[in-house]
Order: C-alpha cells, then structure tokens, then sequence
C-alpha cells in the first residue's frame, strides 16, 4: 500500500498530517509565512556577553509558546584574551548551519515516508584571524570556508538519503544566510 | 598624562597588555592567526536536534582551555510544526552577531581607553516562509534582513562612543560572513 504525500503518517518525531495542513493554510493566505525572529543582548565584562532568545512574530500575530528566555553566553577564549564563558560568536554560525540541515532532513524525510535512525554531522570553519586583528587588509574578517560533514542512517537507500540531505540545503534559511549573505543594519543610539 | 596605546592598562575587564601582546605575538608568527572552529550536531527527534562545541585549533595547537562541551538545542516552534526544545536555527544567528559585535566593542574601548558602563543591543531578523515551505521561487529561503541596535554609554563623548561600534563592526567576523556570505561544502556519508 503507497501513500500519497498528503496522507503520511507521523514519522521521525514529525507531525507530518499537520505539516503538510501548515503549508495547505499558508498557501491559502501567505501572510501567514512572514516572520521575525528576534534576540536581546547585553555585555557583561570584557567579551564575555549573553543573549536571550524568546518572543518572535509569525503567522499572523506574536507568538506565546515558548513561555521562558533561552539564554545563551559567548565570550572569547583565554587564547584570545578572554575569559571562556561560552563559545565564540562565530561558532553559533556553525551550530546554527548544522541544526538548520538537521531539522530540515526530518521534515524532508517524514514527507518522503523515510524513516531516519541517525543523523549526525561536524561542522569545520576555518579561519585566519590576521583580519579581525587588524593586522592584514588582504584577509577577510570572517570564515574562509565551512565544511559540513553528514553522517546519515535510515530505511531508504544510500541514494535517497543523499537526497535527503540535497533538499534540506536547497530549502535552508541558514545554508542561503551563510553562503549568499543577508543586508545587516547596525544602528546606535547613546545616552 | 596620556598613555599610548601600548601601555593602556586593564579596562572593561578587558587585558589590554596582555591583547597588545597578542597582536604582537601574531604580527611576528603570522601562523598563529589560522584557527579551526568546530561544531558536532546530532538530530534528537523531529525538528529538535542538539550541538556541542568545545574544541578548536588556534595559536598553533589544539585549544585545552575549555574542559566541558557547550551544548545547545535547537527546534522549530509549535507554530512550526516543532516542539520548541530550543530556538530556531536562524535566530542563533542573531545572537552570534550581537555577540560578535559587543566582544568587539569591548576590545575597542580598551584599547582606545574608554570605560564602558553598559553596552546592549536587540537584533530582528525578518524572514518569509514561503521560500523554505517552497511556496514561492520569488522568495529567498533567509533573512531578507538583519537589524541590531545597540545602546551604549560609557565615559566618551557620543561620537566616540558611535566609533567603537563602527570598528567594531568592521572587524567583526559574524558580520562579514553574514553580509559577505562564505563557501559551504555538505559531505554526506551513509551506512
């Protein structure tokens, strides 16, 4: 018995009937999928600062279901004249490339009726700090290249959770931020 | 009785000598600026997936200064389909360039001699869904844009205070990659 992808069942932990009825109501009113994303932050000593995650607008009105702050820490390493309270601002970059890919081949995977067993990945990104340093205008400031690097097991051929994989980086929001760039506004106000 | 800019003392809970060291050390070993960031991220259930980052190779070794993984969880919201176990992926950018942004202002002013009383900042990111629910060819699957405003106040005229940002920002790595973008490999590997 084959199912269309309109009638899957639930699968991967995805609610895939509500799914594909999230896409139905939003191709009925397109409103519905402009969102904004949000987060505060606030120094706390040298470069160690904190972040807090919570309320966001989407699908018509501002969101209440996340009802606590998700707070995140980031700071330099001793190595880098700070005090290792968190990660570094740019691996975030990483973690967010790969839980973009990952949450993306759960849903492509549930469409596609595949049941995964794991998906894990690493992600690499090299940098040369003689730009933010200051110390050569021939380096750029950021990443030279990310590399990700998946490790895939499910109930489908070697081929299709390939593809798997090929339609959650042809529909990551964080995959087209990282590779394309995103117009970046910085503005200040003093007291 | 003005100091230099090499012999400023601790500021901002910033180790000024010990960053004009730094960029000392670097300007004489030019390889000790190549660094490697890493992330590893493993799919939990549906769009809920965890990373841990710790290790990085820097100034010129493997990095043992941070004896525990960072770990952070990721989700898409019940609007979303998810179960809202941790932010979205994209929202994690937003606060990788805050973060970016302020440890630079700190670096900043130390180096310039400017006490800091408070630096914040909130960061929206507006994003349409009709790209990834691949609703619309015309839509881009990311941010359409970034904005951070900061607040800041500290013992500086206005227009000193605004300079620390300006610098900031263009030597801040989060905001290359965001605005400049970076080459993405994804390597799949099956069972």
């Amino acid at each position: 018995m084959t199912t269309t992808s309109k009638t899957r069942p639930p699968l991967n932990g995805v609610d895939t009937p509500t799914l594909f009825a999230t896409l139905d109501a939003v191709k009925a009113n397109p409103e519905l999928a402009k969102f904004q994303f949000r987060a505060a932050n606030r120094w706390v000593s040298g470069t160690h600062n904190r972040s807090t995650i919570r309320a966001f607008f989407g699908a018509g009105q501002e969101d209440t279901s996340r009802t606590e702050d998700f707070s995140y820490d980031a700071d330099h390493p001793a190595v880098l004249v700070g005090t290792g309270h968190g990660p570094t601002p740019v691996e975030f970059l990483l973690h967010a490339i790969a839980a973009c890919l990952t949450a993306g081949v759960a849903n492509v995977a549930a469409a596609r009726g595949v049941a995964l067993r794991e998906v894990s990945s690493t992600v690499e990104g090299d940098i040369d700090l003689l730009g933010i340093l200051g110390l050569s205008d021939q380096v750029r400031n950021g990443y030279q290249g990310i590399r990700v690097s998946f490790q895939i097991s499910g109930d489908a051929p070697p081929e299709v959770l390939r593809g798997l994989i090929d339609q959650s980086r042809a529909r990551s929001a964080v995959y087209d931020v990282l590779t394309n760039g995103v117009p970046v506004s910085v503005e200040v106000s003093t007291d």
